[in-house]
């Protein structure tokens, strides 16, 4: 990507700065590849659609060279190449994070090259086990929700705060232009959110899933709006009180311990950003019954997800290591929300290519203040979530994920914009490039 | 609808002026209702959820009046009662055309007040005949498309002169301001989808379902691109061909008349505009796959097509006697054409409001031309078309009915606009007040 290229050194020396400690390690597998193995090698190679990047084995054997290679994946050991057959995705993400397997070159390149060769194999090729078996999701109950949460949201406010931008905001930005400071970008997305829900002074908006409280504080502030917003995190929810008290707007803003499915009452706007990925299909009606119940008849409400061109089951590793209960829906799933429960969609945007931008510049960030990280957690964590963060930004701009955001109205709700040109009162017509 | 009521004196009188005829043919039903079919009637006003509507039978008597009445459902005779309860929708609409119904008041406002109380008391009960029997769709196979295209779209070039735009624009118009000319809208809607498809001088553009041709010829002149414009209905590429000769056009745009399933060769922007209704859902992955194997991997698809805020039953009525093989499809259903396919969806809109100034303006044009409607076909033809406009235009206000506009490209299209802005360039912010 070639932001990353030019803004961060970094990551464009990813395997000297970071693979160091893994070639060490890899000296006690000294006995040379044998054909099976080799063999078994270039069936990874297969099921990756043979992108352009070179897979080099523990004694040096190359088994996969497509010649122009814009990187190279290196198997330090028999243990993480058996790992990566056996399950591909949760196995290489396995390999990579402990260090078996490391990345040469720009990491978010070379991972995109590899969602490009993915796609055209087929996913569910690469998802496949040798045994032909595909990851399994897990369901999201009460319980079961808190425990998923607890698990990445809850892993410290000291290290959200080394790389997200300073209000705190984890999930897909808005780019006004490509250049725009991520800062400028989370701020641009919340102005986005708040067009879109047509907000006035004196209304109540309620969020499902409020992070750290950035967007309603952002809208107490602003729009002079009184905001409930739920989260289950007890770190996140901490902070977003903390933050309110010290901003003043504890009497507009109240940060509620509570899961979606609890919310009652009635508001003006409901808003949900960055939350629907853990809620699961299976209660994706639930939540537009939430929605349906607690919206005034004028309100609109917004959906924000991470979803797929079509239903496509999780990515193994990402789900068990990352985000455990997390799916990302297509549309037509992401329709059992608002269908079953007659209410009237009136606008769907697809962000992927602003997260594709968000993630990299979050990348950026936590390289910058790797060693911190570092002495955090462990050598094993900082892959992990490089692994994560590269990812994901190369998933966004593969097209293997989307960012919907869906805005929704009871029926019958008529007085609203003839059309969209209020969400673009300041905006300016620039093009991607990535 | 207050813009019907301001700029239509015709439909404030419908019942004056298009049921007098009406009255003197129900002379031969003057045995009094007696008690059951006074019962019948208040159970068609339970299915109706009891409306602001008086119901008056034959005799005067009045089984339903709930005092502050916008209008007046009369049935002349006892026909028309049963008809209207062994299949609420085809009976009511069958009983209305042959005069057996008539509706004093504003028939579009009438209509409107029908569909929300539907809407409250639940769609499906309504469908429901006494029987509980639900109205079954047919099947749109390549022959079976062209019989069903021909009887709508071939009734006569000189019927829809009378009451369309002067370019014949025959789907949902978009309104720069709620006040604009229909011609206006016809114009701004091209453009909109002109902008939504991202066009450059010397692309190509393929249109399924071209209607008369006015957007076809439209972007030949407007944006220096060739057209291949498909249509099944021989008096609709009749007058095509005709008018692209006129204009000087006959170089850009060729007509061509074949099913959108025979469409091949290479495309930088793919359009249809209101001939998704007529493809049924069964043929969705199929139109997607033309899409798919057509579009060039930087040209970007546009689908437009009324639908529905869930999956429902097509109105039988609607169905069988003015769009045979029509369904409006929900959003999770138009997925179909694109998630099994890949295709990346990147906007939807939901236009919904804009058909329904569009219908009214149809209306008010149809009712100003009527005595020439009646000339060309017969009274029962006039009645069925005002309730066909009148009751979709009340449908789309009572969101009963959507349009939705859905923009999809192939995956990794990365170089288009960072924001819809560039739609709304020229574009003031004005909002509705139906």
């Amino acid at each position: 990507m070639k932001r990353q290229a030019q803004s961060s050194g970094v990551s464009q020396t990813s395997h000297d700065s970071f693979g160091a400690e893994t070639k060490a390690k890899s000296v006690n597998a000294l006995r040379p590849a044998n054909a099976l193995e080799k063999w078994l090698a270039t069936r990874i190679a297969d099921k990756m659609g043979r992108p352009p990047v070179r897979l080099v084995l523990w004694d040096g054997s190359v088994p996969h060279d497509p010649g122009s290679a814009i990187g190279t994946l290196h198997f330090h050991d028999r243990a993480g190449l058996w790992k990566s057959l056996t399950s591909p995705e949760l196995g290489m993400g396995d390999a990579f994070t402990s260090g078996q397997l490391s990345i040469e070159g720009d990491l978010e390149e070379v991972l995109y090259q590899c969602a490009i060769g993915i796609d055209k194999a087929g996913h569910r090729r690469f998802k496949q086990s040798l045994t032909g078996r595909l990851p399994v999701p897990r369901i999201n109950s009460l319980s079961g929700s808190a425990a998923h949460i607890a698990h990445h949201y809850d892993l410290g406010n000291d290290f959200y705060r080394l790389w997200l931008d300073k209000e705190l905001v984890y999930t897909c930005a808005y780019y006004p232009t490509p250049d725009a400071s991520l800062e400028r970008a989370q701020l641009s997305k919340m102005e986005h959110v708040a067009r879109k829900l047509q907000l006035r002074p004196g209304m109540t908006v309620f969020e499902a899933g409020c992070g750290w409280g950035a967007l309603a504080l952002h809208l107490a502030k602003q729009y002079g709006v009184k905001v409930h917003a739920f989260n289950i995190s007890k770190e996140q929810l901490a902070f977003a009180r903390e933050r309110a008290k010290r901003k003043g707007l504890a009497d507009s803003v109240a940060f509620i311990e509570d899961d979606y499915r609890n919310i009652s009452g009635t508001c003006d706007a409901f808003v949900s950003i960055g939350m629907l990925e853990h809620v699961g299909v299976e209660h994706y009606a639930q939540l537009g019954d939430v929605i349906k119940r607690t919206l005034a008849p004028h309100g609109h409400a917004l959906v924000h997800s991470v979803g797929r061109a079509k239903p496509t089951p999780v990515n193994a590793w990402l789900e068990k290591r990352i985000f455990p209960g997390s799916y990302p829906p297509s549309i037509s799933e992401m329709m059992q929300i608002f269908e079953p429960n007659a209410l009237v969609v009136s606008d769907i945007e697809n962000l992927r290519l602003h997260y594709a931008q968000t993630l990299v510049e979050w990348l950026r960030r936590f390289d910058m203040h790797v060693d911190k990280v570092r002495a955090m957690y462990d050598e094993n964590f900082v892959r992990a979530w490089r692994l994560y963060l590269a990812g994901c930004a190369a998933s966004f701009r593969a097209s293997a994920l989307q960012l919907f955001q869906v805005v929704a109205t009871h029926p019958r709700h008529n007085k609203v914009p003839v059309n969209r040109a209020q969400l673009y009162q300041d905006a300016g017509s620039p093009r991607w490039d990535l």
